[in-house]
């Protein structure tokens, strides 16, 4: 591992570059930040095969160290995903720019008008794993909300990322914007992981993990800067006695299938003992119909006898794979406190046709996303409707939920008067 | 200073004790919390007696100690500060309560109708100093905002502040709601405070301390749970050569020495070279008249002798008192910079007829609060019509600027479907 001083004489330039960066980006509008993404796809697609060629090279060097299958797939381009990075950053260019967007304005009865405008955070850490999207999706983000970005990628994704980041700086270049406005760190050194987050409190002002519970759990416990992100997506779907059943086994399945490695995948189904005579085994029946492995208390194992039984733990894993917990419980007040007890406070859903029992639902769980009626596989932030994500939170400061452009930014009050002082 | 294990027995328990409490509060509507405030008011009104000798008791104590008159003078509690004290619960049980509120709504093309809902953020830790007051200030709010309460107050109010909560609880139980909603930590160890910065990550969602830059800094360093709070109030008026000079003297006095000791004071007089000739000397005379100590740079200090030359630290100092530093600089961008150097991002004001230079200034300064002809003292919750604040924000995560009941509060998003599924 390097010396701490030879960790520091990397970073701390590229901190200092994106504090300056960062300051010009605050007073960038939107056409020359939206030119800057433009030319940035535009040398993406130019690149292809430069993209490729390192891609290569980044796939041969895990395939000889026998990286698993599953993590040479994240790790690889071909050219729709290179297409799909494109237009991915082109997209963001068409989002509304959320700097400058006035969130709230009032008068005060002597005459003073405020303001509470939205500005970007500033700088932004973002340290991540395997995909070499990241590279190009998160900096996108931030450079359209203004802020400057530290990227720090994958060792295994190197090549692929620097290839993607030289695009970027491309773009920068070409709407006559600071390269420095998205960096990468160039080195491998695990040192400076840690470096990002306890050595750069006077440069970052947030971090974001993107990547597996071990790297996000080191951030959240090494980080001196606030940390934007999720630790686990433990979802559930509760299938309330007035569920209508078809409704129910359609949300219940998309919510576990649908893809199951995403974190808004529902790992554990609670089911009304009010409904379970009728509900309960078309329910089992259509996961294990799937695929899907089912660890079940008593009364979900005498459905099927392929109903694996459930331990304590099950109850609180996230399995990112085919597999889901289920317990009969009972009512809604049992279903919220199973959640509050086991659950991760990240998505949550409700299927029931009795508004009230709805409500209740809605009202006392405490999570980030709770859905009435609608599969807990929209937890993300284009679903949402903001166009793009950074990642989802399952904090309770700042940001919860989907991290989208608004999310990226901070406010200041702008008061306009006419000479008022304090009495 | 106490085993470790010994704070935690203390700690410990208060922190579940904290948890379970906010849980309840999370779900505990309008009325019941303002029945438990207006008690509470009743209670301080009823005890006055009893919170004045236990005070009496403070501050012999602290005289005892050879304390100095201004922090004497934080610490004492009379008749009419009590009534301050009950009123001032009252006035933030009169306030619209900030949980609840949608913040935004919308649907989208697939049906499902999205709301973001303020929440509580959960459980709130407040470390303060000397004055009493805080103890029912920041309890009325937090109780207010649904978030349980964690106070540590400063050892030599301890005995004042243990009557006031028992005042606050008074009020908690005759609304039928918990006691532990708002706890205070029962010992002088200044282990405690140690522990409630780094050993409550559990419990504790935010800590907001109330005091001088000593604690918080202590707590901005060691605190492992995100902390609202500013450390400084360098705050700046800048008159620019479009500034009428009588509205120009008016808010340049009022924002320094209408209270000199409160963060919104200004602490810098920054003078446009382009209007020195007529207006550098009358506001500095202005200021020398108040009883104001000016320090300038060589062409202030030629306006009169009683000006003492600036030394660089001069432009970084808050100092809490009779005393400015005054410089002239070339013009709004000058002023920009300068700001940017040496402020603390938390309130500037501009002074000028010019609307281009205002819009300039207001965009480019990149504080908390930016003020257009005002003075810089309007940096207050009460006067921002947010009903009371515990604190002014200077970080740029979460809050930022006069922290009021909304800033108190989380999110989260209630997704309302009639059994959407994602593609």
């Amino acid at each position: 591992m390097s010396d701490l001083r030879e960790i520091g004489a990397i970073m701390e330039p590229m901190g200092r570059a994106a504090l300056a960066a960062a300051a010009v980006l605050a007073r960038t509008g939107s056409p020359r930040k939206d030119a800057a993404l433009n030319a940035a796809a535009g040398a993406v697609r130019a690149a292809a095969g430069a993209i490729l060629a390192a891609n290569e090279r980044d796939l041969a060097a895990a395939a000889a160290r026998n990286v698993g299958h599953a993590r040479l797939d994240r790790l690889r381009l071909d050219a729709a995903r290179i297409e799909s990075i494109a237009r991915g950053i082109e997209q963001v260019a068409q989002l509304p720019d959320p700097v400058g967007r006035v969130r709230a304005s009032w008068e005060r009865p002597n005459g003073l008008h405020i303001e509470r405008i939205a500005v970007p955070l500033g700088v932004i850490g973002i340290i991540y794993e395997s995909r070499p999207n990241v590279t190009a999706d998160a900096g996108a983000l931030c450079l359209k909300s203004g802020n400057a970005v530290i990227l720090r990628g994958g060792s295994e994704s190197e090549r692929s990322s620097r290839a993607l980041h030289e695009c970027l700086v491309q773009g920068l270049e070409a709407a006559g914007l600071p390269a420095t406005c998205i960096q990468l760190v160039p080195t491998r050194d695990r040192a400076a992981v840690g470096y990002l987050l306890a050595g750069m409190t006077e440069y970052l002002d947030v971090i974001v993990p993107r990547g597996g519970k071990e790297l996000v759990e080191r951030v959240q416990k090494e980080a001196r800067v606030p940390v934007i992100g999720h630790l686990e997506g433990n979802c559930h779907v509760y299938v309330d006695r007035d569920a209508d059943l078809s409704m129910a086994r359609v949300i219940t399945l998309n919510a576990k299938m649908r893809r199951t490695g995403i974190c808004g995948a529902a790992e554990t189904l609670l089911v009304d003992a009010g409904c379970a005579a009728t509900h309960l085994a078309p329910l089992v029946e259509d996961l294990l119909a799937a695929g899907c492995e089912v660890r079940g208390d008593a009364q979900v194992q005498r459905v099927d006898a392929r109903v694996v039984p459930a331990r304590e733990e099950d109850w609180y894993t996230e399995y990112l794979d085919a597999v889901i917990a289920a317990r009969v419980v009972a009512g809604v007040d049992a279903a919220i406190e199973h959640i509050a007890r086991y659950g991760s406070a990240h998505t949550e859903a409700i299927v029931t046709a009795n508004a009230a029992t709805a409500e209740r639902f809605l009202s006392h769980v405490d999570s980030a996303i709770v859905l009435h009626n609608a599969s807990t596989q929209f937890a993300d932030g284009g679903e949402f409707g903001m166009g793009a994500e950074i990642g989802i939170s399952t904090d309770r400061f700042h940001a919860r939920g989907p991290v989208g452009l608004e999310q990226l930014t901070s406010y200041k009050y702008v008061v306009r008067g006419s000479g008022q002082v304090r009495p």
